[in-house]
């Protein structure tokens, strides 16, 4: 069996933002490359949940419990993030940074994790730190680790803006594919750049 | 009620590949804009499909027959558009061309559209002139309508390849809101070049 990514999606995810990242984890970084991952779709109760596209997706399983044999955590970015439903979620992330599982979270997501404390101790980025100051008031410390760039990983940590969906995956791959920089660049560059030039 | 866009799925369908078009069509081009367009996805035989990425998607609809007050179809592209239960879109498309309902199609969704006649009297691009060639056969006549370009929109069908996920957008976008060019544009440049410069 392939290790598992836990991807968590909430009502209005952002379609997006994700949806790279899962490809190349379950379909590999060029064409006839193997993936080497296996994705399970989390939801807050284990429903299905609409995504901002109008597009609803089946959950694979609830946030009772991070799954055995997990090997990463990827927070979809959307509407939801500040919803009670996103609460369930703060466990998941714990238990994740414990067992030093990836985690990763793009736009709300980020505001998300800075509210609840885990970006920090690593250097981070995200949907602004103005907006990470707003959400989190005084429990987010972090903003002296705050970059303004597209995507930062930093302590096993991946973050990223809206906008970067392409630097998030390429970071995240990276965590989990250390051996394969120069194939992920390669992929990056192909969707960044596109297949013809005009 | 907001007019509908019919989005078609097939199993194995490529997550990014309409993830744009359908956010910017239900959640509008910028922040506190309103959507002016709701999502319907179909699937051949209105069951949910699984996506590349391991999403299982629900459907709307069947591919029974093209909902009243459809204002476009979107074919989204994957690894299932060269199966039996693709031809069951066939009657979906053609009928949207009759009554002059854009029609869109991106990346092997553009094959498809090759090898059944439905580019040989418009302007398209997609995966390759060569792939639609070996797809289509002697029913593929568009060959010189062919153009090496990202996304290409004439007589109302777009086409693109699959690392044009954003051009494929902006193409459709401009087909449905032809007022809207300048918000399109900027649309465009956020998510090409992305909110960060690094």
């Amino acid at each position: 069996m392939k290790p598992e990514i836990t991807i968590v999606v909430l009502n209005d995810f952002a379609d997006w933002e994700a949806a790279f990242l899962t490809t190349a984890l379950r379909g590999g970084l060029y064409p006839g490359d193997e993936g080497r991952f296996e994705g399970r779709y989390m939801t807050p109760d284990g429903r299905a949940v609409e995504s901002l596209g109008g597009m609803r997706v089946q959950a694979d399983c609830d946030a009772s419990a991070l799954p055995d044999g997990c090997a990463g955590v990827v927070l979809v970015g959307g509407l939801s993030w500040q919803s009670p439903e996103a609460e369930l979620i703060v466990p998941i992330v714990g238990e994740a940074r414990r067992r030093n599982i990836p985690v990763g979270g793009i736009c709300n997501a980020t505001l998300f994790l800075a509210a609840h404390g885990f970006l920090d101790s690593v250097r981070h980025t995200g949907n602004t730190v103005e907006a990470m100051r707003q959400w989190g008031g005084d429990r987010y410390r972090g903003e002296a680790l705050y970059e303004e760039r597209q995507a930062v990983c930093d302590g096993g940590v991946v973050t990223a803006n809206g906008s970067a969906h392409l630097e998030f995956t390429r970071e995240y791959l990276r965590l989990l594919l250390p051996a394969q920089h120069e194939q992920i660049e390669g992929w990056y560059m192909f969707y960044k750049n596109g297949f013809y030039k005009r």
